[in-house]
């Protein structure tokens, strides 16, 4: 049995810079893999979706607007939740506190499960998958991103020059898998790092059938609107999965 | 169209060079990533095998010993088919020279396809992947290994010490895809760098059920056997696919 989920959302000084995010502030708008994840989506018309750590809830608006008939947004952080039910008031769209740890989801509940980079939080992958591979009808959906494992695996996650001026990635410890603590908006903030491998062959165990990989790096549209994006091209920062239950 | 294969293998340095190899002369044995390798393969009894870039021959003779009725070898390099055909004379066993970039087989002739180290240097690898799926039975197998994307990424694939000692390897470019030329065993050899989702996508996309993802990197035992191989665990040298027809 997994302790309860760290709970960094409601760090003051995380959750103050958290909020600051252009994906905090724009939405959907302000994460540049959007469009990416977007295109990978099913169909919302009528579904019945979870949100898997929904945050300010940006994306279980987005599912409603997009005609899903009913959306839970779950996540651990009260101030988050705070957030999302104040921006909204559609009976459609239900928030609840919930441990992804610890999670209990009724049986062929959803037809679409989505999580935009919580996963990698998350310490008990393989028993949460479960939850949500019950909790989709046959046929249903799990899209998720998670922060890409070469992008986590590094124990100095950094970029190093080369003698001739090139920046490169550092990465050690790839094959390493687990916990690895970085300083993003507050120090010690733990993550898990799993390989590729792992979170494709963890779908295939519980009996989801892969649909399509996406590590995503920023298109030559948005390195000509923000150039200084480019050097994701050299890593990806995100993985994207699409899975069908 | 491609142009025919590069044919670095019938180079007299690079020949030499690979002849001297732990995998040419202990042959499987002699490849660390051999028994991962194995453990993803189909029971071979009564099989149609076809080995895409067969060398010296070794995993057909293999496949022989496991019970597989017919073994098809296929490989570029006339000195490599010279070996394989010197060391066995199993009439189950055909060697033919083949071009990988241009290759033609017959439409469900094959249960088992498999292919070591080579799928890395076509250009052409979603026609090839179309042949294969064609030519393998409804419920077949192809397995094969190729050098990892984080290996083959950089555009000068090396380790590099940070300020506290530590060897990261340097990673760059890993959403650029295409060739890279490197120098292993002779000079400008041209590898074909891939991302892992091109891999996974390019077989989702040709109608493949992909089974198992390993990204290889030596167990505590060979290390303990092997102490110098450790830091292969901090990027995978190799990437293992197993997918279903």
């Amino acid at each position: 049995m997994s302790p309860p989920a760290q709970n960094i959302y409601d760090d003051d000084i995380f959750f103050a810079g958290y909020s600051k995010l252009a994906r905090s502030v724009e939405g959907l708008a302000g994460a540049p893999e959007w469009p990416t994840l977007r295109a990978m989506l099913p169909a919302m018309e009528g579904l019945s979706v979870v949100d898997l750590g929904c945050g300010f809830g940006w994306f279980c608006r987005f599912a409603r607007e997009a005609g899903a008939a009913r959306v839970l947004g779950l996540d651990l952080s009260e101030k988050m939740l705070g957030r999302a039910r104040e921006a909204s008031s559609d009976a459609a769209i239900v928030y609840r506190r919930a441990d992804l740890e610890h999670l209990d989801l009724p049986p062929a509940a959803f037809d679409f499960a989505y999580s935009s980079l919580v996963l990698h939080y998350v310490v008990d992958l393989k028993g949460l998958l479960e939850i949500v591979h019950r909790a989709l009808v046959p046929g249903g959906r799990l899209i998720f991103s998670v922060e890409h494992p070469i992008y986590t695996a590094p124990s100095r996650p950094d970029w190093l020059k080369d003698d001739s001026g090139r920046k490169t990635w550092a990465v050690d410890r790839y094959l390493d898998e687990g916990p690895r603590s970085t300083n993003w908006l507050a120090p010690g903030v733990i993550k898990q790092h799993r390989t590729v491998a792992t979170y494709v062959n963890l779908l295939l165990e519980l009996g989801f059938t892969p649909r399509r990989l996406e590590e995503w790096g920023p298109s030559d549209a948005q390195i000509a609107a923000h150039p200084e994006w480019s050097i994701e091209r050299d890593r990806p920062p995100f993985l994207l999965i699409s899975a069908a239950r």
